[in-house]
């Protein structure tokens, strides 16, 4: 969308029998994605719609000896109150990690550990966002980061996403035109579009965003998951000062610890860690003790490189399965990592259609609308691959087919545009 | 404070070099316990600063089991993402112990897992406080209340508190004269000061409050320690669609795993919902499972009860010492139950210079005006007992009483007034 016609939700109250709750209540979208996980519950579909980690791929046996380790060596210590930052090894391993893996240099006091990622977008939103601010989000984008940041009431301008990365032009003219706080983007495997940006366009991006006082938000919670491209640069090597990476141990260790972290400039991760500890104090110490027990005593190198074996089988398996049987009419993205798949379906063909009558054949997909703040999206639609096995894609994404044929075309091989 | 002056920091923005932050950041105040903390890690210090639990009463050998135990039976599940609202049998438990400790009839779905009972209290903040709206809080109230509120940019009207309760008829002024939000309160063992508000006291309160929309938010972190008077209702029972009880595992299990929740009728609850999910998603699930295998498997009230005896041999130790050694002058409270001690010294006479004066002796306190939102209780101190042996609080007191009567006074037993 345009900078002419900036969406704001009405300020209008909720009003309660006997209370009127924040006027911020309103304008948070309820997680769509939420009410269509609770659909799908049932064991018998066959599910494209969520965005787990595929369950088989947790080291259960590793963090089930870390977590003895701590509690037998340490327990009095580890079961007690802790620092709002987090345990210092644990953010040393990470600095370490993103020299080793990036060249990238952070340093420790520069990372403060998270309730997962999702935390982080919140701390974000509360030391930033002011009501009426303006922030920038990739269209479509991804929908936890519109649920958190829309608790703190901005004015959304999303830049249209490309199949290098978000559309610079449009940026520099975001920019040039609103005091832009933030702008939250997803550059590897981004959610839900599975786009990766290029080289270039991270380059792009960092020149107009030098100019001006707006802070890149890189959420990379799949840069490990990098299973098919080669591994790029962090934008904080373009925008050192202007960067906030936000980072998660969800994709790579297990969802349950809810182990995230944030990696800010000294200045910046002053008001975090204010606001981290009005917020729950610190996080899990326990999970972070077991977790940088883990790291130690295991090989994580190893263990990745399973997960981005089974990811890159489990998404060339989907791919197969939508050039074999959907209509050409139908374009979708060629992931390089992460977990998901783009559909777009033809102009005028509902996903919200696709979702309903694959409902009735045990198949789950995700719509796309609720990823577009400004609406539209509506062919569009994520698939999930990391979450079902080869035998669940073939047999789900065949009766998919004959839905989506039935409903958008009736042409066999599908398209591999990346997107329009 | 009175109604006439309430009280609002300044809207003046603090400016980064590249950055602006929300305005909220400026209004927060940074806690004075964690640089005071800082400075007391040093452990040849006898420290009465912090809130921390006794470490030697957690039962590291029953959550070491309990975490074998889940982490065999169903590691893979226990490691996955989980829902929002938390772990339902370990809610059930929470709802069957308010029935069974307090007959209070509390359903499942109105309970969620936090991250510690101070997300509880951003996760309120959250959903009922916009810029500019008024709320009450006890004087002196819960810092970790005022930090978290902050954020979200309340009017404080503070309502003075007596040995009995905070005063109804300041409330009823200030609920008369302002639309005001929420009266957030510490009924039990309240932190800084110890107090137990009497049965009369929270009829009266309800009695005020049921005439208007205001919430009374209950937070029970202590409730479970009362260990020298008898258990005292909710005001959940006398507000049953105007209370929100907030609750803690830190204090009876092990704050390391920070596991807390919150209560509230199903129509608030569907907001706090959005808000957590906004916020992390949900709570660490391996946590939750640990907690309630360990609930489950032992013997939960045995537990509570050692607690007890053991904070009630350590709380009459430090009132001893201040009985015996301790200038007439000085006031304290006798708390029922919870972890602190509250000390008014002489008019005039410096908590502050206490603090630094003890901090050269190596004792620690913490001076109370932190907990006055506006100003005041310069002349105040809280005490923390449940973290020092007996042989600590004897020597730490015995040096105290010394700084305090070279400071403050010269004669040798103090008054136990319980505040004015």
């Amino acid at each position: 969308m345009s900078k002419q016609t900036p969406i704001r939700a009405d300020r209008n109250q909720i009003t309660g029998r006997h209370y009127t709750f924040a006027s911020r209540m309103a304008k948070t979208p309820k997680s769509f994605i939420r009410e269509i996980l609770k659909v799908t519950a049932n064991p018998e579909i066959i599910s494209f719609a969520g965005g787990l980690p595929n369950p088989a791929l947790i080291d259960v046996d590793g963090i089930r000896k870390a977590a003895a380790t701590v509690l037998e060596q340490e327990g009095r210590n580890v079961l007690q109150y802790s620092t709002t930052e987090g345990y210092l090894p644990l953010r040393q391993f990470i600095a370490d990690r993103y020299k080793k893996r990036l060249g990238l240099s952070v340093s420790p006091e520069e990372i403060l550990i998270t309730n997962g990622s999702q935390q982080c977008l919140d701390l974000i939103g509360k030391i930033l966002i002011d009501a009426g601010d303006h922030i920038s989000i990739e269209r479509p984008g991804y929908l936890g980061a519109i649920q958190a940041f829309s608790l703190y009431e901005p004015v959304f301008h999303p830049i249209k996403l490309h199949e290098d990365g978000p559309d610079p032009v449009m940026l520099a003219q975001v920019l040039d035109t609103h005091p832009v706080r933030l702008f939250y983007g997803v550059p590897n495997s981004q959610n839900p579009s599975g786009i990766t940006y290029t080289g270039k366009r991270r380059r792009e991006l960092a020149s107009v965003m030098r100019k001006t006082t707006t802070l890149f938000i890189e959420d990379d919670a799949y840069g490990e998951l990098n299973f098919a491209g080669e591994t790029m640069p962090s934008m904080r090597e373009f925008l050192p000062d202007q960067t906030i990476i936000t980072g998660s141990f969800s994709k790579i260790l297990a969802p349950g610890m809810r182990l995230g972290w944030v990696v800010a400039s000294r200045e910046i991760m002053e008001s975090i860690i204010i606001a981290k500890q009005a917020s729950d104090l610190h996080s899990n110490y326990l999970s972070q003790r077991i977790a940088y027990e883990y790291l130690d005593q295991q090989d994580i190198d190893a263990h990745i490189r399973k997960i981005r074996t089974a990811y890159k089988n489990q998404c060339d398996c989907m791919i197969r399965m939508i050039a074999e049987t959907f209509p050409e009419s139908v374009s979708y993205t060629r992931p390089q990592g992460g977990m998901f798949v783009w559909i777009t379906l033809p102009d005028g063909c509902s996903s919200m259609d696709v979702f309903e009558n694959a409902l009735k054949e045990n198949v789950a997909v995700l719509p796309g609308s609720p990823f577009y703040i400004d609406g539209g999206g509506m062919n569009t639609m994520r698939l999930n691959f990391s979450n079902s096995t080869d035998e669940k894609i073939v047999t789900g994404m065949g009766r998919l087919a004959k839905v989506i044929r039935g409903l958008c075309g009736t042409s066999n091989s599908a398209n591999s545009s990346k997107r329009s």
